[in-house]
């Protein structure tokens, strides 16, 4: 069972929550505005089934919720990269100023890196990257996480589910091309869904505690590990992000100690834009982006499949469809919410 | 039937046939190492079994071998991207400038990316990540290919096979952590040999005509496609390398018109340098890249395994192996080069 709430109702929630822990009211803004955005985008794992977990770890002092992520000035003169200090605070508005710091060192590098030190929970990537395609420019972005992912081959815990995305932007007003994946098959929170459910999981995507595969959700939680996608390819693709993410970030790479220090998910969070014009003349990328585009959508369908859609347009088909008629939130999520509320002196 | 040919007479025979179709002799070093080098790692299809088809297409106007790349000056100050332009020249030469390029500019502005326009065959990418990495940078590459790979849902040849390349220095003069792999599933070559050798593909990689699922390498040559690895995760990311790799570097994504032009077969190509002390205390970084390692190594595998490599260590065996014993080459492949070199007038 579930009920449809507005996501403007949920955004008033999620910001008074979190504003109920010591948040000024903008960085609760930028929390509450990415949860929501993650399920108006059909990627409910990121939503607002969250703010009970936040709310908590922010009270436990996990996430120091009155600091503000600063962006350091250069090192020396004339660097393409910047870093913030996400100082343990949200994730989420130290992400949102990487972004805005990747914007405007591209602008004038042609390419900008930041990376985002002391980063808790950053939420769904492919916001931050979608930003930069609104820009006019591309994004790319990548951040590691705790270590639940085995390495191929292997069957220990050893990478977080580590996604990358990307973001370009397309003419004449049109929602970007958004490429936004984690490295593991499935995500951990889909697992948990599955157990919920009693359903199993497509094969391919878990190990149980003897390493051996299985379908089983529970197996997960009994000492297993989630595989990466497409075997070791997926598996490179994840270390990369564990030594470029979660190394040039300075929090480090998830499986070696002193990688979250306690505090709530560490990110270790590379944000990178690209400045089109420095490279190619924009209005000929811009007309080929487009042709790829109407190639893509106008291309037969295989056996079993009814339509071919570009990476985004699931999510922006949610948006529209979500922001028309509101978020559907399983009771036992709202009844959590609820109850979180209660805690904190909020009535929902 | 194979016979073990040593590499430093794989290397003076690629000289002398690429030498052969009026290439400098510098350039055509830069070529035959690129090749002798694929068969060393181990990747065959990234070998000398190329040069007759080299050979093939230079004297047929298809590459410009007397080319020179040119890296670009800067369009405006302050830049940390610059612009080879490949002239369809050989691609080894302008990678190997691009790379070189990359490695300055991440050393003045912490990042690096280079795109290189009108570029031919590169080869394989994880010899320019290498050499940023052992250059003590962490190297990234993309480049998009000639269609061949349907889109997630699709079954229309509509992206390059899309390989896609990291590298990570390792201390005390250990080789790098190399994650190197196309997004297609499999390599269109190891459906070539499976089709010699009369065996098929494994499920999950091929496409008939009908976009139905097939295991049958010639279903591949009948109008079939290759699928992308890890479902719509994999296609994902191939589009992002068509519209990053192939947009950035000018070609555009290779299904858009004008993509090689006639040429041997476009690449379009950006490879990013980054510079480790800009973003986070060295030493630190190294130490837990070091740590990882040996966490990875030294984790248990999962069941039918009997290891856990690193990313690039099958690679880096391969290499020390064949260094030492002489690369294998198939009789036929081996006979092929000895008819080129007849007819460019060169005695193998």
């Amino acid at each position: 069972m579930s009920i449809l709430v507005p996501a403007e109702r949920l955004l008033g929630i999620a910001r008074a929550l979190i504003e109920a822990v010591d948040t000024p009211a903008d960085m609760a803004n930028d929390v509450a505005e990415s949860l929501v955005e993650g399920n108006l985008c059909g990627h409910d794992s990121h939503g607002v089934m969250r703010l009970p977990q936040y709310v908590r770890l922010a009270r436990e002092g996990k996430v120091r919720t009155t600091v503000r992520p600063v962006l350091d000035a250069p090192r020396r003169p004339g660097l393409a990269m910047r870093r913030v200090e996400g100082g343990w605070g949200w994730g989420q508005p130290a992400a949102r100023l990487a972004t805005r710091a990747a914007i405007d060192v591209a602008g004038q590098c042609g390419v900008g890196v930041i990376a985002i030190d002391h980063c808790n929970h950053v939420g769904r990537l492919g916001e931050y990257v979608a930003m930069i395609a609104e820009a006019g420019m591309i994004g790319f972005a990548m951040c590691n996480a705790g270590p639940i992912v085995a390495p191929f081959g292997g069957k220990a815990r050893l990478f977080g589910t580590n996604p990358v995305a990307f973001a370009f932007p397309r003419p004449n007003g049109k929602l970007p091309v958004l490429v936004d994946f984690a490295t593991a098959g499935v995500a951990e929170g889909k697992v948990r869904v599955a157990l919920a459910k009693g359903v199993s999981v497509p094969p391919g995507n878990l190990l149980d505690k003897d390493g051996a595969p299985t379908t089983l959700p529970k197996d997960l939680y009994d000492g297993g590990a989630l595989l990466a996608m497409g075997l070791h390819k997926g598996s490179g693709l994840s270390v990369a992000v564990e030594l470029l993410g979660g190394g040039l970030s300075g929090l480090g790479p998830s499986v070696v100690p002193g990688f979250t220090q306690g505090f709530l998910a560490g990110n270790g969070t590379v944000i990178q834009a690209y400045h089109i014009e420095d490279f190619t003349p924009r209005e000929q990328y811009l007309d080929r982006v487009e042709a790829f585009c109407e190639i893509v959508l106008a291309s037969p369908p295989a056996a079993g499949s009814s339509e071919v859609l570009l990476p985004g347009d699931p999510e922006w088909r949610s948006r529209a469809q979500r922001g028309k008629d509101g978020v559907p939130l399983p009771e036992a999520t709202w009844a959590e919410i609820i109850e979180t509320g209660r805690e904190v002196g909020v009535t929902i």
